[in-house]
């Protein structure tokens, strides 16, 4: 596996999606097949030896990392997605945004009592998401040990959110 | 490559997105392994011998066929996202659904004059977005020759609205 400074790719835009946040945009580790495979490789690495069930996908960008992954590593792929998005039977659970709310669903029927899942989003910040994901996954009877993102920002204290969870990423930003 | 029945993991859900509407869902194709595999390994064998400089992802669905064959093929990966969810300098298109309209959004930057670019969604019916997206892609200089999805529906006449594009799909169905 080549290495490479994931950081080089990685492009830090001002005030996106608002005044005064600042976005960690991953399209450039996009756009650069040597960045993209590095990720890939390196989750299949540090999760060759474990045994997951299932992959859950945050969506949309989750989408991009977990994809490749489950496909690597021969899992099923479980979406996460925002409301309306699923067809078939769902349950959905609601979280509390910076402004308001959102709604995330999932296809409870594809999970199977027990199941061992590896949730994967781009980038874990407060953590929201992902305890609501959680929350649907545990409820449909998985198990949820272990959260993966590419990128982490731990300032915005994900760790109390995501309390008795291993989470893995592979780079990790500070506040400015 | 091992050989399936990919209709067998695509389900067929009625009145979804609302009545009247039969919607062919991938998330059986996703949550087996084999099936999900194939899918991967038949677009690396269709495109393995063309040359592509990259490959646009429609959101949402589009991203998880998108990924991994950028992934193994070790192309490019450019996204086209819903309106509001790219940071960086934007192009976009606005166009018809059935009721009402939406928008497409593409960092136009990280296309290079002269990009001959593979477009990938899962599903191919009335091609809409599929032609705003070859729309802002060519505006930014591109090339956009061919498009695979993994299910196509013709009897939407998608080819109407994507003239002049080689349009590749793994499965067809067609009017009930």
């Amino acid at each position: 596996m080549n290495e490479i400074n994931l950081d080089d790719y990685i492009y830090k835009v001002p005030d996106f999606p608002k005044k005064g946040i600042l976005f960690y945009d991953i399209t450039g580790v996009l756009t650069t097949p040597k960045a993209f495979s590095y990720c890939i490789d390196r989750m299949v690495e540090i999760y060759k030896d474990k045994k997951f069930d299932a992959v859950a996908a945050i969506e949309a960008r989750g989408f991009i990392f977990a994809a490749p992954f489950a496909y690597r590593i021969g899992l099923p792929l479980i979406l996460v997605r925002k409301k309306g998005k699923l067809p078939r039977k769902t349950t959905s659970e609601t979280f509390e945004l910076e402004y308001g709310t959102a709604e995330i669903e999932l296809n409870h029927e594809d999970i199977r009592k027990g199941d061992k899942i590896l949730m994967i989003d781009d980038l874990i910040a407060t953590g929201g998401t992902l305890r609501a994901a959680r929350k649907l996954l545990t409820s449909a009877g998985a198990v949820v040990p272990e959260i993966f993102g590419i990128i982490g920002l731990p300032f915005f204290e994900y760790d109390k959110k995501l309390s008795g969870i291993t989470v893995t990423t592979l780079i990790d930003y500070n506040a400015e």
